[in-house]
């Protein structure tokens, strides 16, 4: 196929126009990203993207990832233009307005045909790793016929800039994920005014430096941008192709400049920016030819979708690739017997070595998972079950070094989950989620099925002290939206807790994990499936209840030795395991309210901040935790030291009962 | 000066044998680094690092940053060998116990000659930008005769594969920071095993891409580590020295692997490395000689710190430059009245642009503070009072224009406040403090005065999304030790919070900010310096008390009109504006109560997470707040849809007043 430009020019001027009205319709938005790459865009939507706009969901797609989400008329330009159902001309008249799926950035969950959530700089780019990771994966497992697609991204100076940039590149190099294209948007253009306020760097070299190939072109000259994607499309390692463009461009008076960034261009800019692209046509029309054309480069995608279902249909892997790709768990797998056996002979472990027991079976029960940690797999234990490293020379292998690359790791855990067919899960010590926060949140936001295996999770770990010593960890997940916190208590919490975040098809998992060996407290064969309820009771009062400790993890068996001393002392306590706030919020208000009865003292005891117990307990209850950072010793000496002991804890109860 | 090896084997094994004997000791810790650059080091301190050990705090010191702070025994024998006051010999032997300055990592606030705190990986190379940067400015101001020293770093393989890393090398290079030498512990090991498990990076071709000199030497020959630091002072670029290393260096059968970086030796491993090494003393046994030539290398720094107190005492500015230095705000420095022009002329203005018009007093009354944003100068309102940009051509600028980098931000502003003599500021939206948090919480570790500007604050930034907009960030830091987060409601409290924050000489401030424009609700000449309560009564009840709102930033207003409402009806109810709920909580008991008086409804208003309310609520409260994800839309809207209205709130409240 050969590129018209006489089509290709109104074709990415369709875009400028949709991009520059919508902005302006809405009075916000970013108009400059969107019309200095329209030209790149319509160049790798009409030659080299494989979609069909039928089937957004279809498993061989190429994905395209908006790095730079700001410039999200684009992404809806695109869509709308190729004739995918969603957006609407009307989503996109409606864009940045309540109820459109059009939102200010692009939302997996609002469309279809958007692969992610972008925005927050760096981490579209950092999930297409672990999309492409994904797709090698699943190529080595299914084949070239089943599984065959490229990972396009349109990134700008932000997402290189910053830091994830470093680790995703670095990952990407390494693994040699030469499906992987990102086309840099290369306009020398940030928020604040030129690049060069603030940067110095060759970025050319630094990616050649990190194992990449790269290209550049005029981002303005169809064939220049042909010719620098089939240089990169030749080449064996992942590419970064420098399109060098104007921002805004088509604005006569503002292009090429930070005005263009971040805000509409202005009735006279428009109009002028009409003249200056010969684009005769109101707001939101655009001509049948244009749209015609537009919708024929989607017709390679549908051909290639019909021959990839004939072949899926003929394939003796159907069954099982359609299963990983939908999501779903094999029918046979379970924990059941493996938990029976923890009753049968109670193990004292630390958690997260009750994560790599239970690792062991789900990871060769479940083939989909694929596991890793941010160089700390002995530490984590992350590693479990066989499974066989990830490398450039083996994609078959299902666990990766992550390296030392925490956000990394979690954003291109995101960008696996959300390419399907594979159950991403991945370790660091959970006072690192700090470094790794910002994907965290967008696993939650974009509704993704990933496991943060999250060990050495409180003073507990000991002698590395206060910089590996989580405190505020804990609250500080609880408070984020559609994201399961679990602190399981021994090697059956752990196994449930397993169970369960895999369950989650929509939402991710932080399992919190304790570096010290602790009691199994749960050993009757039938007390099974109780960590589903968030919290339940693991210890009924004795005399008239009068305590009720909750607690969580490590300080669970605390809590049942307090229970136990206070019942010598004639007080009834029962104990409440709290492995996880947010099912528990989930409970009706009889359950809840039977767990935590109203009329009984109410203590919290938690190696880790106050904060937010008091939901739980009233303000008239007790909370026993760390309201400052920890201290580098031992860990048995930290507990003695912050109170953690029933003989700390009892003195404090019977002064409270005596008030 | 000439180096002698005959006296440098025995100083470096003296390193050697303090780390392995107190990891050993301690059962924990980390002796492959600094067994691996004991050499390095050695001659950086005999030869190139200014210093005296009798004035750990003398302001022209160098700095050292043991940015690979796992391994603290490096920094620990040195700072004992060379005859500083602690860590004397008993704290290493108490290497990881609890009370021992020698904690698993350096910490900042346990050692004076410590710099900071450092472990995170990453975080030391990014503060030591910082700590460059702070030098080169007050070199500028202060002149060569007062500041005139230089930023000494050592990094692992794991400091150089984080993203931070990226962020931070980039500022410096931009800044040509020349007076910072990053030596990199380039041993090719990691904990799961060799570099080559998750790296095929060219980090060299990389560093000078990124516009630093690079240099390369054996890290065990003497004369070569010389010259490559002799060729790094030469060159006008910040300079990477590869010191090609064996971890472990002097352990026979160990050496080079992963299995000395994080356990202890042995006892075989260690009699070995004694035998291996040609060391014959006991554990802890320096011998006076090598003891001798280790007290030596301060003498230099004595005589240079000498005569440096006398350019002091000779110097006209004397007084501003230890002013500056012991962080101590100009005794003119006030807002008061500012506060009272604002008084007199209520301002209608988003906090975000108030707080510029309090910066426009803060930078013109105090020369000391250095602001900047990241990327984000028009939003943030970061540039005020007619700062100039700090750039390579003027160091002398107090604005700096961070890039897309909030984590090197953030890093770099820890390394100012702990250098010293300035007092940084930086910006970004609030959303984002997810990308920095691993360094705001080594600001509140390190004890650190850094001034976070947080701005769009809330779903009240409207159009970009739930991407940008905070939702439980507020409860986040909350729950984050020694930090204080400040969320003013108009003018008048963002000034008084301004003036709180650079207060703070040990805590750091985040200061939440709106973009949406708010009405000034404290007009009252006598109602002055509130905030500083942390909370305080804005609204008395007009009817009988039964209802106490409590309400932060943008919601105070919203409070307030819900009070109003509350009172047509004749429902009495107070408003407490909450600006810091730390300030409040530090606040005694009668105050408190008095502010949220036990017998009312207590009921909270906050545009984001209820999570934590409930501690100023109880469980028998209201929280009206955001417990998903926002969306995108205009703010107005927003407020609408989520119920931040006066009258989607009163029914609440009337519906609770019936139960």
């Amino acid at each position: 196929m050969s590129l018209d430009p006489a089509r290709l020019v109104p074709m990415a001027n369709a875009i400028r126009a949709l991009s520059m009205d919508a902005v302006q319709a809405a009075n916000s938005g970013h108009p400059g990203m969107p019309m200095g790459m329209a030209d790149v865009a319509t160049v790798l939507w009409s030659k080299y993207l494989k979609f069909d706009p039928g089937a957004p969901a279809w498993a061989d797609r190429d994905r395209f990832v908006l790095s730079a989400g700001h410039g999200s008329m684009l992404i809806y330009s695109l869509l709308h233009l190729s004739g995918y159902a969603a957006p609407t001309i009307d989503d996109i008249r409606n864009f940045r307005q309540l109820g459109s799926p059009c939102a200010g950035h692009p939302e997996n969950f609002l469309l279809d045909a958007v692969e992610c959530t972008t925005g927050p700089l760096g981490q579209g780019l950092a999930m297409a790793v672990g999309m492409a990771m994904a797709e090698r994966h699943l190529n080595a497992v299914f084949g070239d016929e089943l599984v065959d697609h490229r990972t396009w991204v349109v990134a700008g100076d932000g997402c290189l800039m910053e830091g994830i940039n470093h680790e995703a590149i670095g990952l990407a190099g390494h693994l040699k994920l030469g499906r992987m294209i990102v086309l840099w948007d290369d306009n020398n253009i940030t928020i604040d005014g030129g690049t060069d306020l603030s940067t110095s760097e060759d970025i050319k070299a630094r990616y050649a430096a990190t194992g990449w190939h790269v290209a550049e072109c005029d981002g303005h000259d169809f064939g220049d941008i042909e010719r620098a994607i089939d240089e990169a499309l030749a080449d064996e390692r992942p590419s970064l192709v420098a399109c060098r463009t104007v921002i805004g461009k088509g604005a006569p008076n503002k292009q090429g400049t930070s005005a263009t960034h971040g805000a509409p261009l202005g009735e006279d800019e428009i109009a002028a920016a009409r003249e200056t692209l010969g684009w005769e046509h109101g707001p939101f029309v655009i001509p049948d030819d244009i749209l015609s054309d537009w919708r024929a480069t989607g017709e390679s995608g549908k051909a290639a979708h019909g021959e990839w279902r004939d072949r899926l249909g003929a394939s003796p892997n159907k069954a099982e690739f359609t299963r990983r790709m939908a999501g779903e768990l094999a029918e046979d797998f379970q924990l059941d017997n493996y938990i029976q056996s923890l009753m049968k002979e109670p193990q004292k472990v630390a958690t997260r070595k009750a994560s790599e027991m239970a690792l062991t079976h789900v990871n060769t029960y479940l083939p989909e998972t694929i596991g890793g940690s941010a160089d700390l797999t002995g530490s984590n234990n992350t590693k479990a079950g066989g499974i066989e490293p990830f490398t450039a020379a083996n994609y078959a292998g299902r666990y990766v070094y992550y390296g030392i690359r925490e956000f990394g790791m979690a954003a291109a855990m995101n960008g696996m989950a959300l390419h399907g067919g594979v159950i991403p899960y991945g370790g660091t010590f959970l006072v690192f989620t700090d470094y790794a926060r910002g994907a965290i949140r967008l696993s939650a936001l974009q509704q993704a099925r990933v496991i943060y295996v999250m060990t050495h999770d409180s003073i507990g770990l000991g002698e590395d002290g206060p910089t590996h010593q989580p405190v505020e960890h804990l609250a500080s997940l609880r408070a984020m939206p559609n994201l399961l916190v679990m602190r399981p208590c021994d090697a059956v919490e752990t196994a449930e807790c397993w169970a369960l975040a895999l369950e989650q098809t929509d939402r991710p998992t932080v399992l919190a994990l304790s570096r010290q060996g602790l009691p199994q407290v749960r050993n009757a064969p039938d007390e099974t499936d109780q960590c589903r309820y968030g919290a339940y009771r693991l210890k009924r009062a004795g005399n008239a209840h009068k305590v009720t400790l909750i607690a969580t993890g490590s300080e669970v068996h605390v809590a049942l030795e307090t229970a136990e001393k206070l019942e010598r002392e004639g007080v009834g306590a029962s104990v409440v395991s709290m492995v996880c706030t947010e099912l528990f919020d989930e409970q009706d208000a009889a359950y809840r309210a039977d767990m935590l009865p109203a009329d009984t003292l109410k203590v919290s005891v938690e190696a880790g901040a106050t904060f937010g117990w008091e939901r739980y307990t009233g303000t008239d209850g007790l909370n026993i935790g760390l309201d400052r950072f920890g201290a580098s010793a031992p860990a048995d000496d930290l507990f003695e030291k912050f109170g953690f002991t029933a003989d700390a804890i009892v003195p404090q109860i019977m002064n409270k009962l005596k008030d």
